[in-house]
C-alpha cells in the first residue's frame, strides 16, 4: 500500500480542510453535503479509506475533494493524513474512536463521530478541553437526531414551566411502504446487518412509574410498544439496552417513566422472536456440518421433533402458529424452509442467520429506505398533564442516498461546516444536547428535509 | 495461618498415606469410608481444608486420621502437605485441580477428583504416563458412576454382537419422598446452589436420528424429556451442554440418538422456565437497588405492567397461568410474594434468586436427599431391535451423609483403595471407562448399597 505523503504545504493547509475518515456506505450523504459546502466556501475535503476506489467513488468528479488511502492501523499514514486537516470527522467502526482521538489531541485538530461516547473516549475531556478542541460525538440519526429533537422539546417545556413525567422514544431503519410490497416484514437491511442480528441481546433497562424495571432478550421481542404515527400507521417498539442513560443529560431528574426503543413494522417483533427463541441469533458457538447444510436444515437444527416431520410442521407446532398466519409467512417469504445451498463453509447461527436473511434483505438499487423517530411526551403544568408528540420521518432516494445515509450523515456534515465557520464555542467531548449545537443543526436540517412534525 | 510443617520422617511415609483436599459438603461419606478403610489396612488418611475445624469434623475421633490446615494458593504449604502423602484426591474447585496436578507430577503422587478433565489436565497425561501417575478424574457421581455404568452396559452389548443405535442418560439430585413433603418442588439445594442457578445457560447440543441438534437457554426447560423410574414414578429431564462429548469415550461411534441430561421431579422444569424466562437467572449485570427491596419487589422488576397490578396478577398473565396452579403454587411457596426483606445489599438476579431460594431450599438437618440416574438404550442384535432400561435410586442418611455425598465421594475412595493395594495399572489423565476401573468400582458399590437396576 503506497500512502499519501504530505509535502511541506500539505500541513500548513491555506484553504480550510474537512477529512472524513471511511468512505463505506454511510458517508454518501455526508461527503455529497461537505463538497457542496466546499465548492462555496473554498474548503477542501479529503475522503480517506483503506480502498481508494471507495474513497474516489464518493468525491465523483468534484474540484473540492481528494481521494487517499488510509489505514488506521498504520501509526504514520494515520497522523499524516489528519495533519493535513482541520478538522476530522470519523465514519470508523467505533472501537477506532480512541486511536482517532488520540491523533486529534496531538495533532490539535477537532473531532466529529455519529457514535456513543465509551470511556475512553469520555476521559479525553479534560485534555481536549485544555487543547481547545471539540470532540462532539452521538451527532448522527440515533444517537444524534434523536438527542437534538429530544433535548429541543424538554428545553421548550421546562422553559413553559412544565415538569416531565414520562418520556418515550423509538427510531427505527425501515424500508418506505411503496418499496417491496411483496415483503411481509416491511424490512430490508438499511446498516450494518449483523448488529440488526445480534440486536438486543443485552438485557434491556428502563424506568416505568419511578422503579427500574429489566427486559431479557428471551422477553424482548414479546414486550413490544405499539406506536402509531400519524399517516403512516402502526409501528412496534422495542426496548433499547439502557434507557436510563440520558435522565441527567436530558435533564430530567425526577422523571417517572423513560423508555427509549428501537421501531419496527407491525408484526417484525413476533416474527423475529420465533429466531431469537430457536436460538438463531446466538453467536457464541460455531454450528456443526454448516457447509453441507440447506436453509431448511439450519431451522431444523434447533427444532423439537422427529425427522419424518416436516420442519413447518415443527415450527408451527412448537409455537402455536397458524400455517398460513403471518409469522409462517414471513419466515416462508425469507426462504427458511427452501432446499438451497446455504453457501457458507463455517458459521456461528448468527452468522447464518444474516447470510440467509441478506439474500433477501439486501437492499436493490431503487430500494427506498425509510426512518421513522417519534417522542412522546407527558409533562404536568402547574397540575395540567399534556401530551406532546413528536415524529420525523425521512425516505431514501435509492440504495445509496439512503434515509438512513441522509440522518446519520448530515447532522456531522452541518456541525462540520459550523465549526469551520467558528459558530461553536463549546469544548471537550460533548453530545448535541446543548442548544448551541441543536438549535443551528436542527435548523439546517429543515430545510434539507429532515423535519420533525409535532402533534 | 501457621501451616503443618514435616518433620523428616513425615516426608518417608512408612505407612500409605491418603490425603483428602477439601473438608467441605461432599467430603463426608468419602473421609468415612476412607477411616474405615485405614483401619483396616493401617493406613493413615490426611484431610486438609483452609479451615482446621472443618477437617477435624470429618476425622471425629478416628485415630487413623490427621486434620491440617491447608491453603492451595500458598505454594510451601501444598507442596509440603501433599508430600507427604502416597496419593491425592483432591475436592477442591475444578479450576484449583491443574495447580494440584501440577505438584503431584513433581512430587511423583496419584490424583484422583470428581471433575470434568479439563484442558489443562488432559494436557498433562504424557508427562503423568512418563512418571508412572494414575490422575483418575470424573470418578464421583454425574460425571463418574454415570460414565462407569453406562460403559458396563456398552461394552456387555458389544460383547454380545449388539450395536447401539440410541442412549439416553439422566441423572438429578432430589429429595426423598419422605422428606419436605409439603415442599411442591420436590427440590431443594443438595450441592452448590451458585450451579444449580446458573445451569443450562449455555446452549445444549445432542444428536438426534443421526443430526446434530441444538436447544437454547430459553427453550431448555421447556423440551423436556418425560422419564419414568420403576417405584419413583414421572420424573423430567433437561439436555445437558454437550451430549457428544463421550462418543468416541463410550466408543458408540455410529450411535444415532445420543441425549444427556438432567433429572427433576415432575413440574420443577415448567416452573422454572419462568425464572428463567423473566431473566432471574442473569448474572451479568447489577440490579438496581437490591437494599431496599422485598422478595416481590424482585419479581416485580421482570415483569410487564403497571404498578397498580399485583406481581400474581402480572405474572398470571404474561405467562398464561392458572391461578390455583402448580407453577404459581410452587412460586408462593417458595416466598417470590411475600414481603419480606432480600436481605442483600447488592447481587445479580441470578445471586439474589439463590439467596431467596436459599431461605426455603437450605437442606434441614433431619432432610434426605435422593440421587436419581437412568439410562436407557435402544441397541440393535443382529436386526431385533432391544430396550435395555436401567435405573439407580440412592437415599441419603440425613443432610450431612446424603446420597450426594455418597455417590460422589463413595467411587473416589474405592478408587484410592485400589490404587494402594496395586490393583490399578493405568496411568495417565484417565476418566473411569475403562473395566480395570468400572469393574471393581461398580462392584464394590453395590456391597455399600450402591446398585443399578436393569429393567
Amino acid at each position: 500500500m503506497e500512502f499519501y505523503k504530505p509535502s511541506i504545504s500539505a500541513t500548513l493547509p491555506v484553504m480550510k480542510t474537512i477529512l472524513v475518515l471511511g468512505a463505506g456506505r454511510s458517508s454518501s450523504s455526508l461527503i455529497a453535503y461537505l463538497l457542496e459546502v466546499a465548492a462555496q466556501f473554498s474548503w477542501k475535503v479529503m475522503v480517506a479509506d483503506y480502498s481508494l476506489e471507495a474513497a474516489k467513488l464518493r468525491i465523483g468528479n468534484s474540484t473540492h475533494g481528494v481521494a487517499m488511502m488510509f489505514d488506521i492501523e498504520h501509526e504514520e499514514n494515520s497522523r499524516n493524513t489528519m495533519a493535513s486537516a482541520d478538522l476530522v470527522i470519523s465514519l470508523l467502526p467505533p472501537h477506532f474512536h480512541p486511536v482517532v482521538a488520540r491523533h486529534c489531541l496531538n495533532l490539535g485538530k477537532h473531532l466529529i463521530t455519529a457514535s456513543y461516547v465509551a470511556d475512553e473516549m469520555k476521559g479525553l475531556d479534560e485534555e481536549a478541553r485544555s487543547k481547545g478542541l471539540l470532540f462532539l460525538n452521538e451527532c448522527g440519526l440515533d444517537p444524534g437526531i434523536d438527542h437534538m429533537s429530544a433535548k429541543q422539546i424538554i428545553d421548550s417545556i421546562h422553559e413553559q414551566g412544565g415538569k416531565i413525567i414520562s418520556f418515550e422514544s423509538f427510531t427505527g431503519g425501515l424500508i418506505a411502504p411503496e418499496t417491496n410490497p411483496e415483503n411481509p416484514w416491511r424490512y430490508k437491511f438499511t446498516w450494518n446487518p449483523r448488529n440488526v442480528v445480534m440486536a438486543g441481546q443485552s438485557t434491556a433497562k428502563f424506568l416505568q412509574e419511578g422503579k427500574v424495571k429489566y427486559i431479557p432478550y428471551q422477553q424482548l421481542f414479546k414486550r413490544i410498544s405499539h406506536v402509531s404515527v400519524p399517516g403512516y400507521g402502526a409501528f412496534e417498539g422495542y426496548a433499547n439496552r439502557d434507557s436510563l442513560k440520558y435522565i441527567e443529560t436530558y435533564q430530567l431528574k425526577g422523571i417517572q417513566t423513560m423508555l427509549r426503543g428501537t421501531l419496527r413494522n407491525h408484526g417484525f417483533c413476533p416474527t423475529w422472536d420465533i429466531l431469537v427463541q430457536l436460538g438463531c441469533c446466538d453467536d457464541s458457538y460455531i454450528i456443526d456440518g454448516i457447509a453441507s447444510m440447506t436453509h431448511r436444515d439450519f431451522l431444523d437444527v434447533f427444532l423439537e421433533g422427529s425427522k419424518i416431520e416436516a420442519t413447518e410442521d415443527k415450527i408451527i407446532r412448537q409455537f402455536g402458529l397458524a400455517a398460513d398466519g403471518p409469522e409462517m409467512k414471513r419466515l416462508t417469504w425469507s426462504g427458511f424452509f427452501t432446499d438451497e445451498k446455504i453457501g457458507l463453509v463455517k458459521g456461528t447461527p448468527a452468522q447464518v442467520l444474516e447470510h440467509i436473511l441478506n439474500k433477501r434483505w439486501a437492499l436493490a438499487s431503487n430500494d427506498k429506505d425509510m426512518i421513522v423517530m417519534i417522542h412522546r411526551f407527558v409533562a404536568d403544568f402547574h397540575g395540567k398533564s399534556k401530551t406532546i408528540q413528536s415524529s420525523l420521518v425521512v425516505k431514501g432516494e435509492d440504495a445509496v442516498y439512503t434515509a438512513m445515509a441522509k440522518t446519520v450523515g448530515l447532522p456531522m456534515g452541518i456541525a462540520a461546516k459550523l465549526l469551520l465557520q467558528d459558530k461553536i464555542k463549546i469544548k471537550g467531548v460533548v453530545i448535541p444536547t446543548e442548544s448551541e449545537l441543536y438549535k443551528p443543526i436542527l435548523e439546517e436540517l429543515k430545510t434539507l428535509g429532515v423535519e420533525m412534525m409535532e402533534h
